[in-house]
């Protein structure tokens, strides 16, 4: 995903806002120390085990500012990685180093926090074929970013946003007349590459969700029973997403049912940052 | 912080930023079945006991897109809230309520999740003159509704960023040849309204920083023993800042050594959101 | 599609940035005569029959510029309109009126252009179950315009652009090392709402796309004869599109092939403009 | 027009633009088959004869998005393509390649469309000092692009917008009071290095504007007989514009009655493109 | 200039970014005070006599930070005000009053300043024919602020940047090899609506620029003997500009040389800014 | 001030929005007068004595413009500058250099004209341990260079904006009910490293502050003999600041009352700006 093209068009605007945020006319303290010109280098190290994510984020951070930095690389995203673990060398100006760093750590933290908590949840679905899902509870400005960490997990995303995947949740089958009449007027809007996903309560609406051609049945919140009974109605005419305040604590219940898929919010909206930073600063080289 | 001018100059450029993200050409399924304009209502309620923090910011999300919508508001940032409590009633076209939704929900359960952990850190503090600090581990582009969050939930605000807070640490420390050339060197090039702060990490360095006449002293990762140490060779001849990897579980034992703020990461890097949710959507109204 | 969201969000930013094109610091002729402000309205009307399109987006050309215009419609997008005939009254301050005259009808014409010659397209294949698509052949920065334009011309979408659709294409076959593999690489890889879709050169690569789970398959300059085959060999199983060269003149003979949908590039980058003009500009009322 | 500095100031921005639009996260098909960088090289070739234009334009887009882009052209603006003929090899990451193809081939049809149409019908002024002009007729953010293929095709451009150029049409005279006034109204307002232009629908009107001391007059919508006429009046003492649904068609008729200057909405509005696209994608090099 | 539509396509933006210069994330002191919404007035006093200028840009920051703002007026753009005169009352929320102040002064002061100095230079070219002309000597995004200004203090607008106004300096002449190819080649070249100025320093260069058929002629740094020379030569087939270190101090030696214009940068580089302030805010209203 | 990480995040967006205020859609002289590339050389040349200030922000006009500049430079910030010196060569292709002057040149005026003024008002409060301070009276869209400016002219700087400063003016005190219960306001709601300043009229409200704790007095618009007793009852518990309409004639006087600092908004509002010019352009090189 953070492939060259990615970076300019939609990941360096971002970026750049960030920093902007950090560095609203200079940086005081940096600037009031280092007069000159000074190479240096300085350690990206792990505080804690888990998975690594982000590198190319936290690289850009710097190369957004200042052309002159270069890395030695020891992991790649997706990493496990141990505690104390030297991940990078970065190589620049100090004053670079010493203004970018928050703003890279801050990306990579996150980044890799995620990662670390969808292989957690991820692993518990091992040996099934269902996969894990992510959602569109994520932080504004954050979800190229989140959405990233997911897969690096080993997660699958879900639509991107609301202009590229077709959900009909309970308002829009109340506002259309019923399950049938939303497909249809869904399939008739959309653009055609478009699947139609719909979300049922019952097995009422997931036999008539199958009737009218939908492409996704989600399962929302209900019992493992009613789940097994909609599986079983649906025979893999549809994909199966199960959704519904799952985490890690609960999904294994859901390996046994018939289900594809089940999303999990707390992927991208809950999961605790990975302890990272920069340490070792060198200037005399 | 959010009055009318911060969210007209500093917020609204970055909520559109995030509508943005979700919507890239248009919501298709709400455009599929909505055909014409339909006013409804739905309530925002809380599915977990917690401090609520971020009303306005949920609400502009909704007046960004329309100007025609309108709030019945049952309770303010910072209040506790119960589990299922209805905090608001939002009334508008149903299209600007299904468009708006996850990105103001995105916004308000984090900035609540914040507020709810901050509150409970601060609770440790409470008997105590210490105050709880933040720091910059926000995430990219959240900062101002972070901070904001920190405030609601009984935190003070450390330095908002680089440009507006001096604050000299090991690296600026050997850069500049040792405290009292480093503290000379802020003084002399920094706006005159900046208090100078100096991390040490020994107590050699705080008798340093206190002797160039540094504003405040930030005991760095030290022992309680150091501090307690530092804080009588100080006598409030400066303001005393511990840091270090504070949590929630370690924090009390700080109570009596005789620091004036604690700073904490945790607030903003890993608080866990608060889950609310919109419900009950009547759109014959 | 040009809900008051996507207006907000998608649209106008996009007009704003044609008017600052054609204003770069005042309109020196209209500010040089009218140095007061003066209520006016004026007729939009139209010069040749055609269907009318983009009327919101005109409209929003004003209103941008000026929250005091009002309009009185007689006709809506998608109406069917004969020469000479008024379609809307613009009642503005003068000023307003004249500076925004000509990038209102600079998009307006060329969007009707569109759903005009879109229409004239579909009419062909009526009597059939072909739909016809539009593509990516768009102008730069008026794809939200133009595919719009195309559906009210009664023509049908496909994707947005390249991050909202799979199109497996001849390069993309070679670089993964054949249609299966491609196929694989792009389901393991991509959103799971995504469907994929694959474009085929001769019936061997139909038959693999097929056997590779394919939801559509693109007929790419075909002969009449290998698309009545693949259609044969598809059987439904995926959805067939056919695709090269088509225009008004030659794509009758595709109706009787079996296919599903047939995309056109003309239908949005060589329709001629519809004539439209500002006329009966009145100034005392 | 479109050196460095243009570029760097006027059309990066637009072409970013058109970029975004059609990424809004990634180029996902391209993504998911091209795990790794790997050079590749294309050819860009005619699909019809015509007038080549907006090389700049289409090498921009690609170096936009990658730096390491090289080009071998075999041909150069305004040169006159036969069918089947290679104009370019382009030379890039892959990837590069395919997420720039559409955007920039888009950029190229249409200016090369306006340059050839341009072309036709300046040919048909030939032997005549007439010259051909566009208007202000052009796409919401295409002008500067519009213009520029204007002039390859042989034409003269007119004012580029409303801030640049004084055009006193018929309600500016109206409210100014009749044409004397107007005239000496703008004279006074604009800056002193305008041209003031007036448009007359008749021969008192043209007298009128000529005493005035009208730099342009333009002549909208007369027949022979008057434009005859009124370029017998003016004898020189301003230049002459003729204005009003010229086309291909029925120009040639202009040719004798005395005019300076033809203007043509067509040119812009209504060209088709010109057929181009990049073909021959090799991969191992 | 300042109309509605330049308002909102050209002005704003400025505004905007200089009031996000003043406010990164919030005005500190007045949201620590002022907790609540309180309504108050203001007076906008004049501390020294001058030309006002640059009221609606005054008014429009107030009300891009809050649209319930309202003023009553008692001096228009233009009027010279008297030491100690209230030009304005502004009524609003107090923390608009005490955000917008420094921004709304700074334009007020600068544009104000700038129009008392017009006006004084320009009075000493009373009763001759001689227009007073500025440059592009403004300070950078400030041009259409300080043009504007200096047309209300009396003088006249060159040309208003590089994109739309042709001056021939001698670094364009010596690279097209003389006066005589220069011309040719911007006539060739530039829109057929723009005047042609040549930039002369010798009688030979003045010769040659009429024979070529310049429309304007500058005269730089010539001695008064040789403009009078120059004048004679041109007998008003050209108009006559006289540029270079004009000042105050002397120009009236310029009255009666036979130029028709002379250009000076000090109107807007050094004119001193007009004392202004905001007064007397009663908050109990 | 104006290192790499500043000029990026914080002045290249303004320089390119200067330029493009010059250059809309070319620079129609020089693009018809240099049909090919050619590379020259300028030089840049004072005019008249003073402190030169802003070469980097010059230089980068030209570097954002064109990457292949190169310049020679024989002086920097902050040195006193004779008439005639040659300060730089600057080396480019000659379109370049003729688009970027003018822009180049109206930064460096400026900022080299407040660096000298501010020098000259420096230089009267030699001998004394007063502080010059600047204020935000500045050009809208200009603060990061006119700041920096009077720093390099000797001066020192206050706050940069509303957001990294604390100052309670009367209407802030008179809103909070007396300068007691407005410093504790701002105490509790500011983030804790900002200083506490208080404007002050009168010797009571010295005590009041005093007492209050605030860290800086200011003593606006007091007599000589007030500013005496304030300084006397202060004792150096906080520190003073005079204010009040202080210029080069009258600052004088202010040597000997024992305040710290005096502020001037003169420095940046109405310095006039210092004459440079670029000359002798070599083509043929």
């Amino acid at each position: 995903m953070f492939d060259q093209v990615t970076m300019k068009l939609n990941v360096d605007p971002l970026i750049l806002s960030a920093l902007q945020e950090d560095i609203t006319s200079e940086d005081v303290t940096t600037n009031a120390i280092m007069r000159e010109p000074k190479l240096g280098n300085v350690e990206l190290i792990c505080k804690q085990d888990g998975i690594i994510c982000g590198l190319e984020v936290f690289k850009r951070v710097f190369t957004l500012l200042d052309e002159n930095v270069s890395f030695e690389e020891y992991a790649k995203d997706g990493d496990r990685i141990q505690n104390k673990t030297v991940i990078m060398k970065i190589t620049a100006d100090v004053k670079t180093l010493l203004c970018g760093e928050r703003t890279a750590l801050n990306y990579l933290q996150r980044m890799s926090g995620i990662a670390t908590y969808t292989s957690q949840v991820a692993d518990l679905l091992k040996g099934t074929k269902i996969k894990l899902l992510d959602t569109r509870k994520t932080t504004p400005n954050m979800r190229i970013f989140e959405k990233y960490a997911v897969k690096v997990g080993g997660g699958t995303n879900h639509r991107y946003n609301l202009s590229d995947g077709i959900l009909l949740k309970d308002n829009h089958i109340a506002a259309a007349g019923g399950v049938r009449k939303a497909v249809e007027m869904a399939r008739e809007y959309a653009p055609f590459v478009r699947k139609i996903e719909v979300e049922t309560e019952n097995l009422d609406m997931v036999q008539e969700a199958l009737e009218a051609g939908a492409d996704i049945i989600m399962l929302d919140n209900m019992t493992d029973e009613m789940m097994k009974e909609a599986c079983a109605m649906i025979q893999h005419k549809a994909q199966i997403e199960c959704s519904g305040n799952v985490t890690k604590e609960n999904i294994s219940r859901l390996c046994d049912l018939g289900i594809d898929f089940v999303s999990c919010g707390a992927l991208t909206h809950s999961a605790p940052i990975m302890d990272l930073s920069l340490k070792n600063l060198k200037t005399n080289i």
